[in-house]
């Protein structure tokens, strides 16, 4: 073993070059200096107390960000998808039942995760979900949770949320709702509307670097998960485990869990800052005052907006009825060319069907809605159309 | 909903402030400046060319690393738990044992793991595991995955692992090695040593802020992994959506799975990069001969190292018995308060019984040393001993 037979790669060997980009696709977002600056301070120790003290910040936050006073309140190590499993691992133990609404890829995909901890799952299809079809699929099989997706980024629709907590705990079941596409861009109040869990991503509206996931259980979800029979199949994603890592069990004493990602808690706090002097309110104002500038824009230049309800029209991420007669991946591959700016084509239910721009946080703003329209109204102009 | 019912929090008011600090405990280590700007870099798109090609490097420098040719190398978004949870996940399904070595604390956590999703688990407790005790072990249970740690942080013993791999194949059983607090300070070659699962942490010897942990999986694991009978419990850990995302499956396109950490992908190919142009065999060295330095240093002053042979001695993680006679936890603060250091006290099995020291990588140095020495002589000097 004197010797290494592997050699130092000769890519290594060149500089990391990292071009500037408009992140206008629907996410990861642009992440403004200021957030990047944050992350960029020197290392501490995963259990220094001036970590427990910014831990503590993140941890208000978010309550302030989702509207909760819940305690166990938290953010990730991971992604939007580990907030999903980390919802379905704890509150749901094999053999119970998962109600999920499909109005895109993401219901899907949380269906995917109760069947492999071994949970029945159905399954709710269409771009809404009508309370009397909830009723009746809920009395077919008990489910011990109902997903649901607020902001859908795949299909641009925002899901409206009122009353279906309360027609949720009627029937003792549990209402997660993931808002990685709408959190701080539409509102949204977890508390009021009865959300029993709900998770966001730090990548999005937030405009803080992929890599932590806000998430908020309440009182009555935290009966349920520490209540159950068998252990959650993830050490990682335990809650027990994470609410004494985060502060959140009373308990005087935090025991070592994993080792949290420092530099990402130092711009998730930087975000929520940002946020925190915004206002919740003026933020959510500002994002729908954008998304109405921009929906009107592309009317006006002729496109069709994919969806056709307009309170029901996310407004942070856009989907646009891919133009008749032309390739969508010509018109994308155009404007990321000649303007160096991301939108992209679509995701799962609507591949090939839609154009889809995100504006949101820091990107949500008048300037960048005009810059795209004039990015599309070019590629309209340069790109091959095929008579339709 | 017209108004928000949760004020902004007054902490996020303040500027985040964070002090410098020798980060001299067993992880995470300090982060150098060029590290912590390739990190600060804008962000680009999760299925970016860019990032796709940062992951290519990213690929090659683990590869180099872990001096392996297997094509099925990556970085996991998470920590050490996360790839730790991704290989028992993946390897393991329900019903099937895995053998555990339990030298310390990382032991029991992978035990824990494997009993959660339904497997049964055996464990070989002792500081070291000798063969024959394997053997025996073995034909109790069939296990399918030995778990063994390289570097035990917690007790400071590097284990040997020469021969093991060939013992656990002839018995048709995988060879699954934790060398977070090893790799790339003490030689360890995958390929010739016969490993089919090996990851570590980005904290550690690279340098990198906490955050990604590298994974290669050899052919032999890919063949049994690849025909489960079962879906792994865990969608975000899947090996086949991660095997793609990372370009190891051969497939010409990208599927999206989740939103790799971007920045953190910046920092761990700047750390890897580092590593490539010190060369492999030079850290190694650098490590021991430090060590080595230090261990000396320790022996001069009249303390006593916790591991007594010298060729199991971790040189990443140095534990020192515990001064006789004194708090270990006011040794810790007095160095904390004075020096602005860390070092700190046991975990799992070794708490209250010694003092940790972690000099990994950039930290890795003889000048270091003498502060590290200086800082306990003085301790030592100002700290209350009752009488032995």
């Amino acid at each position: 073993m004197s010797s290494t037979a592997v050699a130092p790669p000769a890519c290594l060997r060149r500089p990391l070059v990292v071009p500037r980009r408009f992140m206008f696709g629907p996410g990861p977002s642009n992440v403004p200096p200021r957030i990047l600056e944050a992350g960029a301070n020197p290392i501490l120790g995963h259990m220094h107390p001036e970590i427990f003290e910014i831990m503590s910040d993140i941890k208000s936050g978010i309550q302030y960000l989702f509207q909760t006073k819940n305690s166990m309140t938290l953010a990730l190590t991971g992604t939007g998808h580990t907030a999903m499993e980390c919802a379905i691992f704890n509150a749901v133990e094999a053999g119970e039942s998962v109600l999920t609404a499909v109005n895109g890829i993401w219901g899907e995909r949380a269906a995917d995760m109760a069947e492999r901890i071994g949970a029945f799952r159905t399954l709710l299809a269409g771009l809404y979900c009508i309370s009397d079809e909830i009723i009746k699929k809920k009395k077919k099989k008990e489910p011990v949770l109902f997903f649901l997706t607020h902001g859908e980024s795949s299909t641009g629709v925002l899901h409206p949320l009122d009353g279906i907590g309360d027609l949720c705990h009627k029937y003792n079941c549990l209402f997660l709702v993931d808002s990685v596409a709408s959190m701080g861009g539409a509102p949204l109040c977890m508390d009021k509307q009865g959300i029993d869990i709900l998770y966001t991503g730090s990548q999005k509206v937030l405009n803080a670097p992929p890599g932590t996931a806000p998430i908020s259980f309440s009182d009555r979800a935290c009966q349920k998960i520490f209540n159950r029979k068998t252990k959650p199949v993830s050490f990682f994603l335990d809650l027990s485990w994470l609410a004494n890592y985060w502060g959140c069990d009373g308990k005087p004493s935090r025991v070592y869990h994993h080792t949290g990602p420092i530099s990402a808690f130092y711009s998730l706090r930087e975000s929520l800052c940002i946020l925190a002097e915004e206002g919740l309110e003026n933020s959510w104002e500002r994002h729908r005052k954008v998304a109405e500038y921009f929906h009107d824009g592309l009317e006006n230049m002729g496109l069709k907006l994919f969806v056709t309800e307009k309170s029901a029209r996310l407004p942070t991420v856009t989907t646009i009825v891919a133009p008749p007669g032309y390739d969508w991946k010509e018109i994308t591959a155009y404007i990321m060319k000649t303007y160096n700016l991301e939108i992209s084509g679509g995701l799962g239910p609507s591949v090939g069907l839609v154009l889809r721009v995100g504006l949101m946080g820091c990107n949500s703003s008048k300037a960048n809605v005009d810059m795209v329209l004039t990015a599309l109204k070019n590629a309209l102009k340069h790109c091959h159309k095929s008579r339709v």
